[in-house]
């Protein structure tokens, strides 16, 4: 089974731990195939950069070819899901939603604990979009500038610990999600020091893109994830236009 | 990994239906470990007999012992479920529960389309139990009585696909559920007859049961699923009066 | 009129409390009937007792016989109590329920005020299954442990006073209610300390107990409160078998 | 115990069907104390006349003066509720209030079934003032025009009965509420031809108003329903007037 | 373009106030016509005195006569709007909601920030009834007593301002709006001390009147703000009462 | 005044529609700036197409440049808008927010009616987006196909106005919203064949911008629309690259 294991920011080193914190949970016969935006920026953290990014993840989508059994679209705030949803064929998970459906599952309500209060109103959006705002007790964030995108669940491991511990206390968190992409694989790491499940947003993700495609649903021919017609398009990457006129991309183009 | 497919009804062959059509997803090294309630009704299918069936989930979680490494309660409407995950140690996922969590994955809204009108209360108490009711296109469910709870989805195959259209074309349904236990593996063999994705919930909970145990998540110590601190018990099997006491069972008692 | 005084939990204490409380409220020629549970736990505080008691609720309904215009279910969460509405002839409610909507009639929101943390989550879900989440200002109780359940109101009753108050002020309710079962009586000694309306569940539930009666609604028979058809069943103690099953109980048997 | 039961509409007839039908409910040692506005519309049928007709509810409790244990604002819609729980000592109980809440102890979900579909807009407002949209099926309307306010319970006899049968059959309502004023009465008549329960707002606002009166809440001095501290007034009715501004009436004002 | 500037309070130093400050942002053409209560309180703070206010304010929109292009009702809680919307043939709109709809164009929250305590529960039922509830971060309102309700604004500037900023630091306010009419003036002099978009209602509300009075969307001859039938009126004021009873007022007559 | 009116799909005549309609509301002194999209797809119409156009419609402000007072997101769904609001100094309003705001001034409920049913999915999140769900009566979509997307609405014309009728009727919508951009200037046609008021998108987001830009709120330093920090970009075009950078875009670049 291979499954896309899409970063739509572009620091390869965050896909690197992503991919090492899937890898973990993987079940043997799986193959996660990385993937890192090329244009964007180093890590979406806003609307408009989820705004951006979420197009990226539809042009990187359509790049992937054939030969995918599912994709995880590895940013917490899922850019570009349910766009994606609709043109492929084959299953689409967001970081976030497989982290929050799976944390629905051990506990009442869970709390979002990250690194940086800069995403706060975007994860919120992501809540709600999902319907899952009564599910949620709370998004908490640490307050400071952190050195390095790809190291700050290093340098941030205490506080990000005593967040967890203070969303269990004050806001009644049954579960802690530890995001987004770049704390990737701390889960494990502080599993006994907070006094409830932790989930990893990405482990969650592959096991989620695995159960789609064993349980392998028909993709939809009617609801609103059919695959819309074909429609004309204009200055678009070509992968990503030769998916939305249903015919096969051109050689060589891009 | 040992899987324990809890049955809280007291019909063995439905059992039967829900073990054959898990093991088709199960991975390899998972096993499924049957069992029927000994005591209840065949089919649980209202409030009453879901309250009543609960605490017997609780009885044979009890019972389970040592050596599960999760358990499934395979009535759809989840009697137990939260109770259960104050109790145990090992993850328990719910059959309503993992199917429209799943579903939500496949599609923004779920239909549950199932075979007798008598559920419909329970099952709409169950969706916003889990706080789904956002997500939930609608139940809809046959009219007239069925022969035999064990054979009834052979029986009513012709009008399931027919109903679960209907949840497509008038309820805007991106995903269909085919509930509960008794229509276990219906979903597989309609597939082609419905024309959005369709889960069959002991399938979703099997998959969702193995990533509980997969991730391992630690046991709450903390927040609304710790387990609660001992006390006395008076009249309760055994098993479960031990649970409850923190205490060893009784040898030969029950 | 004859009122059934339903205490789910084992502690005769506590039904005794509720009798007097509730005679102070009673009608003249309302007849109080109590009945403590002969299994169970002493109190129930959490959704595995909850599981377990109203089980045990139903079984007690259904020994009540005939004679009964109504009954109570005077446990704080209400175990049991609506598969008691689709099995039984006569109005049932429950402690919970008759206190908020009591509530609701002298106050917007009505805060909930109680001597354990451990009650909260299920008194959380009780108020979400009765559809008042947005007519609740919150759930307060005291933190330390306590002595005696039939004496708690006592040892307690200075800070339960100061924590009604602190509802007031910080949660902005309207209304207070002292619960559970164990504070019955509690309200009518402390009504002057607290400067908004002290409901006592269960001079609610006895006044809403005999409003049934008297409106005397028929039983539905159709809707999702009509009665379940009947059903085989299989262990179960006799009286609760006999109503599933649509029989006459078996003499001497239980 | 004198209850006054303030018609806040124009027509004495529909008084006296208000009286009858609350009669037949009320406890011994209950006087219910009739009131028809003076001025005002016929009956209050449009958020017009609501907003008017509270006002001249406001007048009309502040005339009935001392002596008075509790009050029901007798129009479905409950025209000046709120405010009148602000301004008086006695507790004040709605028509639409003590139906609805009485009807959450028999069902899940009730429907409204009226005369008139002038009245639906300023139902369904009132039902979501008080919080229970979640709990209402839907509110039914007859169409056409009829003859008389005072006897259009016995012109739309059968046209009413087969709406809240339909209103059973389509919407799944558990119970029914014949509203508003000029139906007071009918739902005795009709009990047997409706399958599920069906609520008179007026006889379960007696029950309710004497259950406030019996449980003898203290007037809030905190919340939102403390009285409000004096302001002054200009050209309001007298007895309202010196209400507001927290002084005896004046002699022979009006 | 003639606006009519309804003040439903009796103080005419604050119906100057909106003058002052709606003028300032009405476009040349507009002729903002005020007035002011002749009977009532001196400003509404209460449920009750808000349910008076609104008929007040019904009878003065009766008053104003031909020749109006839009009216607003100036009162923060938007007394009697509604109602005014099923009577009257030209566009009203509320100060509130006027506000609040705004403030949503440049935020996702908004925070109310007024003077006096006593209007919160209020301004709260409010933004209910708009259905704005999720879009709003909070209430927040000052303390203590204050002078003169004409110069609140000036004595209280300083606390204001801190106040406005503890909502976007606490509540995470977007946006705040400063109300309610005694304010008027007020945001345009404390913009660059609060470090968000802030809101001045009177102002929203002139733009909005305008808007719709350009846009001129027909008057509702379906749906639940179509004119009411006629209807006879007793004791009414005689320009209320001939809106209603749908005649031309009489002669001489009040 | 200066209002940049952006059409983020690739069909100049439908900017021509929205300019005319737009056009026909402006105050004397405003100059409406039309835009189109040079690259994407002839019309948004799907969740993936929003995706794209919203970050086209991003990198098309940024090419705006300086001199503009307030900006219009001409395509109802409303792509990119809070992306938008976040990065630039004027306001920014969205076709749907702006119909939808305004006609929640006109009516409780508002029906969207549009010509393709594909759109409706896109439509229902961006009304849950803005919060505004509970204000919805519905959305209703024509079936068939069309000839031409800038000739539609002629087309169209009859049935779209049978359509806004069934809408009123059958969904009791108070109001109409006639969208999305392709039909600009139907609402003005129609207006006395629709029972209700009906709102034209772009001549209401015409009026709000103008509205937002006299109020002439702070750009927000705080809260969720607080500009973000700068941040390195890599392939994204010269203007939006600039803004995401704070720095001045390149001479030549694109």
């Amino acid at each position: 089974m291979r499954i896309l294991l899409l970063n739509p920011n572009t620091t390869a080193a965050v896909t690197d731990l992503l991919h090492a914190a899937g890898s973990r949970v993987a079940s043997p016969g799986t193959e996660l195939v990385p993937a890192t935006a090329s244009r964007g920026v180093p890590y979406i953290a806003t609307r408009a950069e989820a705004q951006i990014g979420g197009a990226i993840a539809l042009e990187m989508l359509a790049e992937a070819g054939p030969g995918i059994d599912a994709a995880i679209i590895a940013a917490f705030g899922d850019p570009g899901l349910f766009g994606a949803r609709e043109l492929f064929e084959f299953p689409v998970v967001g970081l976030a939603e497989a982290a929050m459906l799976t944390a629905c599952m051990v506990g009442r309500r869970f709390s979002i604990v990250t690194f940086a209060g800069a995403l706060a109103p975007w994860y919120e959006e992501c809540v709600a979009m999902h319907g899952l705002t009564a599910r949620c007790a709370g998004i908490r964030t640490l307050d400071g500038a952190f050195e390095s995108i790809s190291e700050v669940q290093a340098e941030k491991e205490e506080l990000l610990v005593a967040l967890a511990n203070r969303a269990v206390e004050r806001d009644n968190a049954d579960v802690v999600i530890l995001s987004g992409a770049p704390l990737a694989g701390l889960a494990a790491k502080v599993r006994d020091r907070i006094p409830v499940p932790v989930i990893d947003p990405v482990a969650a993700a592959v096991r989620q893109a695995e159960t789609l495609a064993v349980l392998n649903p028909r993709k939809a021919v009617a609801g609103t994830f059919r695959r819309p017609d074909p429609k004309p398009t204009l200055g678009l990457p070509e992968p990503l236009a030769a998916v939305i006129e249903h015919r096969s991309p051109k050689e060589g183009a891009r």
